[in-house]
C-alpha cells in the first residue's frame, strides 16, 4: 500500500525502455502503472490464427543452425541422428570455432558448406542465400527476435531456444509474424520431453488428480561459475543480464510442463503474475573472489535479486509458483510440483501422493511409484528407447523433442508447441521485471491467443 | 493491473467488517484501497515498550487454563511434568469432559477445584476469581483475543495457541494491553523449539548460511476429515473459517523459525506481502462424501482456496514464502527452507548445502549432515534429554517451549518470544485475506513495535 502512495519511481534503463522512456528518467508513478496498463492490453488483429498450423508435408527437412554454443552443437549432433529425416544445410557462429566443433559431430551426412562466421550479421547472409526449411536458434536470449523474425519473412520455419523474447513487444512481434508468413514458431522448450514431466502430463489426462488446483516450477541452478566463465556464455552474455536486470529471468522450464497440466491455451488462460526477488548478494560476492584480471572482478550492484518468487492466476483459479535462483549454492532443482483434488506430485526426488493411497498422508513407496511409472508412462518414451539410450541429451528430453519437431514436419502436421505457448511462457521475464519495479504489484499476463483458448483439447504429442 | 483498473469490488461479509465496513457492501476500489492504507499506517504511542520484559522471579508458577482440546490437554501434561516449577491452578472448558480428560493427566499434583465449564462465560469467572500467574489459552481462534486482554487487565500472564488474533486491530489490542499492564503475552509457537528449527538457528547465528536471503514456511497437512470430524474441533469451529474466508490462516508455524532466523524485530523487519490463492475445490468435492446427516454434507462455495502462496519482503530486502494447504493430499510439511550466500537447507526430509562442499551442487551426505546436527546441535535439546524423551509432544519440542516458558518466569527473565512476535507472525491472516480480496495487491504489514526492531540482539534461548 505504501508503494502505491509513492509520488515518482526510479525507473531502471531497462525498464524505462520497457515503457518507452528515456534512460533513467524519473516519472510519475501513475505514469508509470499507465504505461504498463497500455503495453499489456489486448492488440486485435484480423490475420488467421496459427494455433494448429497444418502444411505440406516435408519429407526430408533442410536445417539451418544460429548459434553453435553448448546447445546449438548438441542440437547438431541430434538432427544428425536423424538424417535422413533431416539434412544440415548449413552452419552459422560468430565464432569459426564454434563450426569446426560442430562439424566435427556431424557423422551420417555431407559437411555443409561454405560456413557463415566471423560476422555480427552471418546469421542474415545465410538465412538470405541458403533455402532452408527450418532454421535452429541457439543464440544469446535478445537476438533470438530478430533471427526469427527474419526468417519466417524468409518463409523459413523457426525452433528457437528459450526463452525466446524478452520484452512484450517482442512477444506480439513473433506473434503477428508467424500469423502473417504462417511459418512454425517453436520455442525448444525440452523439458516438455522429459519422462518425469510426459508422465505426469498423462496421468492428468487420466484424471489421476483429479481437478488440478496448484502448480510449481523452477529453474535452480548454481550457474555462478558458468557466469563468470570466459568461454561458456560467449562474453558473458547472461551475467550482463543479472547486471541490469531483476525478474525472472529464465522462467520457461520451470512453466512450460505445468502449462501443459493445466491445459494454458486449451481451455485456461494465464491471466496475471506478481513477483518477489530477494535482495542481491551472492554474484556481488562472488565477484570479489574471481581472479584478478577478471573483467567482472569486484563488480558489485548486481540487479538480480538472489531469489525470485512470482505467483501465477489462471482464469480457472488455479495458481502457479515459479522461482528462478542461479546463485545460491543447492541441488539443481525444477521442483515440478502439482497438486489437485485426488493427489499431489513434487519432483527433485519424484514423489507421489494419492488420496486412494493411506489417503495421501504418506508418498507411495517405490513399488508403487514404480507401478504408476509404468502404467502412465508416455508411449513415446517406450518407442524411441533406443535412440533415446544412444543419443540421450538431458536424460533423453533433447532427442525426444528434435525427434518430435522433424517427425511432425515430415508428416505435415502441427508441432507439439506453437508460437503462443512460446511467447505466453517467456513474457513472464517482462511482466516479473515490471511486477518488481512497480512495488510488486500483479500486472496482467496479455492474451497473445487473442481469445482463442477456450477450448479445450489435447496437446498434440498426446493425441 | 487489470484489477486496479476496476471501479467497484464486492467485499466479503468478513473483509467488510475488517475494514470497518457493512455487510457485503459494494463499494468503490478507492474506497477499499484507502481503508487498507488506514488500517495498516503506524499507531503512534506514549506507552513504554515491553520487548525485553524482566519481571520479579516467580519460583512456583501458578498456571490456569482455558481450552482444553487436543492442545490444552496436551499442555496440562507438560505443566504436570514440570511441578513444581509450575502448579496447575484451575482449569475451564466449555465442555465438562475436557475437564475430566485433563483432570486425568495430572499425576504429580492436587486436582484443582473448582471447575470452571458449561458456559460461554466461564472463563472470566475463573480469571476474575483465581489467582493466577500465568494463563494458557488453547481455544477457537477468534477467542483468543478477548481472553488474552482479560487476563492482562487482570495481571496475568497470557499464553495463547497459534495464530494469537487475526486482525489487525486485535494485533494492536494485545499489543497496547501488554504494554499498559506491563504482562507477558506470548504466542506458544512450538515449532521455534524443535530440534531442526533451533539446530539452523544456531548455524545462521554462526553463519554457516553466510548472508540470508530468502526463506520459506508452510503448514501442509490434509486436515480434511479432522475439519468434517464431528468431536476434533469443537462444533465445526474451524471448517467455518474455512467457509468464509480466503487466506493464509495458519501462518505461523512455517513462519516463526523463519523469522527467527531472518531476526525479525531484532535487525530487520517484515514491510509488505503479496497473497494469492489457489481455486477452492478440495472442501466441496469432500462435503459431497460425508455420511448424509453431516451438517456440512453438501456445502459448496468454500471461500478457502486450496492451495494459499503468500510472499513476503522484509526491510533489508530479504524474502520469504509461506504456504498454506489442509486439503490436498499430500503429506505433512513445513518446508523450512533457509537459503544465503553460503548454504542453503530444506526439509522434509531435512537436507543441506553448502558452498563448502562440492560448491553446494549436491546435499550433504548422511555423515556430513550428521557431523553438523552434531556440531550445531542447540545445548538445550542435550540437557533436556531426558524429560524430552519422557513426555515428547510434537518430537519434543512441545516440552521444550513450556519448560523455557515456565523456566524463564522462575527466573525473572525475558521469555523467548514477546508479543510482538506474536502479532508479527499472526497479522499475516487478515493481511493474506486483504491481499487476496483486493486483486493480490502488495500490502504494508503495521510496525507493530512502533519503530523499535532495528538493534541487533539475539534471540532470548540464544543468549
Amino acid at each position: 500500500m505504501k508503494n502505491s502512495r509513492r509520488s515518482f519511481i526510479r525507473l531502471s534503463a531497462s525498464s524505462a525502455a520497457l515503457l518507452g522512456l528515456p534512460f533513467k528518467q524519473l516519472i510519475s508513478y501513475d505514469r508509470a502503472l499507465q504505461e504498463a496498463d497500455r503495453l499489456t492490453r489486448d492488440r486485435p488483429s484480423n490475420a488467421t490464427h496459427v494455433k494448429n498450423l497444418q502444411l505440406n508435408p516435408i519429407p526430408k527437412v533442410k536445417v539451418g543452425f544460429i548459434g553453435l554454443g553448448n546447445r546449438g552443437q548438441n542440437h547438431v549432433h541430434l538432427v544428425d541422428a536423424l538424417y535422413p529425416k533431416a539434412e544440415i544445410v548449413s552452419l552459422c557462429d560468430i565464432q569459426s570455432k564454434k563450426l569446426d566443433e560442430a562439424k566435427k559431430l556431424i557423422e551420417n551426412q555431407v559437411i555443409p558448406s561454405p560456413d557463415y562466421s566471423n560476422d555480427a550479421s552471418a546469421w542474415r547472409d545465410m538465412l538470405d542465400n541458403e533455402e532452408l526449411d527450418l532454421v535452429i536458434i541457439s543464440t544469446p536470449w535478445n537476438s533470438h527476435v530478430e533471427m526469427a523474425v527474419h526468417a519466417m519473412e524468409n518463409g523459413i520455419h523457426v525452433a528457437v531456444e528459450v526463452p525466446i523474447a524478452l520484452t512484450i513487444d517482442d512477444c506480439w512481434k513473433l506473434v503477428d509474424t508467424a500469423e502473417k508468413y504462417r511459418t512454425h514458431c517453436m520455442m525448444l522448450e525440452n523439458v516438455c520431453y522429459g519422462r518425469e514431466e510426459l508422465w505426469l502430463l498423462n496421468m492428468v489426462k487420466h484424471g489421476i488428480f483429479g481437478e488440478i488446483t496448484h502448480g510449481e516450477g523452477a529453474y535452480i541452478h548454481d550457474l555462478k561459475s558458468l557466469l563468470f566463465s570466459k568461454s561458456y556464455y560467449y562474453d558473458y552474455w547472461r551475467l550482463r543480464h543479472h547486471q541490469t536486470t531483476d525478474a525472472n529471468l529464465y522462467p520457461t522450464h520451470g512453466l512450460g510442463p505445468i502449462a501443459q497440466y493445466m491445459d494454458i491455451g486449451k481451455g485456461d488462460r494465464m491471466q496475471k503474475l506478481v513477483s518477489m526477488s530477494s535482495v542481491s548478494k551472492s554474484l556481488d560476492d562472488y565477484a570479489r573472489h574471481v581472479e584478478a584480471d577478471h573483467p567482472f572482478r569486484d563488480t558489485s550492484n548486481f540487479a538480480h535479486g538472489d531469489i525470485n518468487t512470482t505467483m501465477i492466476q489462471t482464469e480457472r483459479g488455479r495458481s502457479i509458483v515459479l522461482k528462478h535462483d542461479v546463485v545460491t549454492p543447492r541441488p539443481y532443482s525444477r521442483i515440478n510440483a502439482l497438486g489437485g483434488t485426488h493427489g499431489y506430485h513434487e519432483g527433485y526426488p519424484s514423489r507421489l501422493a494419492l488420496r486412494d493411497n493411506s489417503n495421501g498422508h504418506r508418498w507411495l513407496d517405490e513399488k508403487a511409484l514404480n507401478e504408476m511409472r509404468n502404467k502412465y508412462n508416455h508411449p513415446i518414451w517406450n518407442e524411441l528407447k533406443e535412440p533415446i539410450t544412444k543419443y540421450g541429451g538431458h536424460g533423453g528430453m533433447d532427442f525426444v523433442q528434435m525427434y518430435r519437431l522433424i517427425d511432425c514436419l515430415n508428416r505435415g502436421v502441427a508441432l507439439d508447441m506453437n508460437v503462443y505457448d512460446a511467447v505466453d511462457w517467456s513474457v513472464v521475464v517482462p511482466l516479473s521485471k515490471l511486477s518488481i519495479e512497480l512495488g510488486n504489484i500483479p500486472i496482467s499476463i496479455p492474451d497473445f491467443r487473442r481469445g482463442q483458448w477456450q477450448e479445450k483439447v489435447d496437446w498434440n504429442i498426446m493425441k
